[in-house]
This record gives structure tokens, sequence and C-alpha cells, in this order.
């Protein structure tokens, strides 16, 4: 299975670091997707959704471990128990708030992204699909803030 | 980007058409997730989260158009607005609830995905990351009940 960039996404983040000191998380950080001229016409009616699901590549993670100790923890957990980017396959997925839709530019706030991410997907965010009620959430809960903070994964990794 | 599956996700859905015609949505169906042993470790955690964002090939859909008339619609919409599964990236994504994990294998409820489909990554459901609050529908809010159904991309294609 072979994917294909279907455009790239900018943010303030050039580099991880200065991601996971983000105290108050993604929320009110600002970027913008750049769909491929190609892909435009596929955008229509993308507008009429306040959130849009990113899926990306994580290009600058290589490897992985199936064991990590996620950023705000000390204690070694399963891989798929964190959103830690060094996976198997190395697919990112965020939930963003989008802005507006100028021509084959999307502006999104709640950017959690490194910048130049290569996109492979967008789809629109409906919560009867995506937000299921009365969640538990694992190790995250005994951490306390960091369950309720926006989501960075570098912080969560 | 070259990907490899990581297990397999099994489900009472040999066909497109049995899902497309589940009235009351995905709720109640149960399936499993089975991991590839040499993933296995990678699993440890994850069984204190209620729910789990499944990401998957769309391995039985070719191609894609950039407008398509959703199930439930008459109108043609952009493909990035909706989530059928023909698609640049043939890449699926549901949240389902983790009912219990046996060894390397998830038994899951909430199951809108084709039997013998190709898992590609498993990631926490955290609602603080993923379900943003105060969200518009776009083009699902005029059709009521639709917007309000539990997902399935066949519906929803």
């Amino acid at each position: 299975m072979k994917l294909h960039p279907i455009g790239v996404i900018h943010s303030p983040f050039t580099e991880r670091a200065g991601m996971a000191i983000q105290p108050s998380g993604a929320a009110g950080v600002k970027g913008t997707v750049e769909v491929l001229p190609e892909y435009a016409e596929g955008l229509q009616d993308l507008d009429g959704f306040s959130h849009i699901i990113l899926l990306y590549r994580f290009d600058r993670s290589a490897g992985y471990k199936l064991r990590v100790i996620p950023f705000m923890d000390t204690v070694p957990r399963g891989l798929f128990a964190t959103r830690a980017p060094a996976r198997p396959n190395h697919i990112g997925l965020s939930v963003v708030r989008l802005e507006r839709v100028v021509g084959r530019v999307l502006h999104i706030d709640g950017v959690d992204i490194l910048d130049q991410t290569p996109l492979l997907d967008i789809k629109p965010y409906v919560p009867a699909f995506d937000a299921p009620q009365e969640c538990r959430t694992g190790w995250l809960e005994g951490l306390g803030g960091a369950a309720r903070a926006k989501r960075s994964d570098e912080r969560f990794a």
C-alpha cells in the first residue's frame, strides 16, 4: 500500500522541541493546509464543518519502539496506548478547527503538527460518529491536567 | 511512503451492501482486531481506554472521484466533506468501543468496517484531544437523523 501526499500542512512549529513545551497545548495555534491543485475540487462543502480530521505523515519520525515513556509520564507504556509519532505506520491524526477555506488553502486553529508535514487525507469531523460518550482514558487519568490538556503528539508521546 | 498492515479487523460485514442498510448504525455490532504477534507488546496499557481509534485500509475501494453523492443525500458533495471510502489515499478511520483485550485480540463494539480489513494503526481515544465542542456539520445538518446516526462509512459515502 503506497501513499501519496495530497498537500502540505504549514504551522509555526519547525521542530519538535517547540511543540513539546507549549504549556496550554495547541489551542490558538494557527496554521494552514495547502491542498494540491489536482485535489482542490474535493474541498467543496467542507466549509460547512467547524472541525476537520487531518491525517498526515509523521515524516520526521523513523522506526518505532513498542514501549515508550510518554512525555508527561515516567512509566513505559504500550505504543498503541500512546500518540507517539514513531509508530509502525507513521500516520498522525489531529482534529482541528476549520476557520475558513480560501481557494485550496484551509485556515486552521489548534495545530500541533510540524511545519511542512505531508497531508494524507481530510475528513469532516462529525460528533455523532467521532465523539463517543462516557470515556475512560487509562494511564492518562492519573496525570490530572494532562488528560484535559489540548492534545500535542509530542507532549503525549 | 509505504504502509504495512499491523493486523486485521474481523466483522460481520463481508460486503458493503450489508453495512449500508444497517438502520441504526454500527452500535452493538461486535468485531475483533487481531494484531500481528510482532506488534502485540505495543498493546500494553490499551485496556485502560474505553474507546480507540482504528486506522485501516479501505482495501475494497479503488480510485476516487472528487465529487460524490453521499448515500443519504441527493446532491454531489466534495469528497473531503464526506467519509466515502474511495479517496486519494484509502485510509479509513473509526472510533470504536474497546470491550476487552485478550492477548493480541481486541474485542470491539460499534464496528462499521468490512471483515478482513487490513489494520494500519491503533490510537487511544482521548476526548480532550479528539472531541472538540460546539461543532457544525455542514451538509449533514440538513439530513436530520443522519447526523445523529452512529457512523457508517457506507451510509455516509
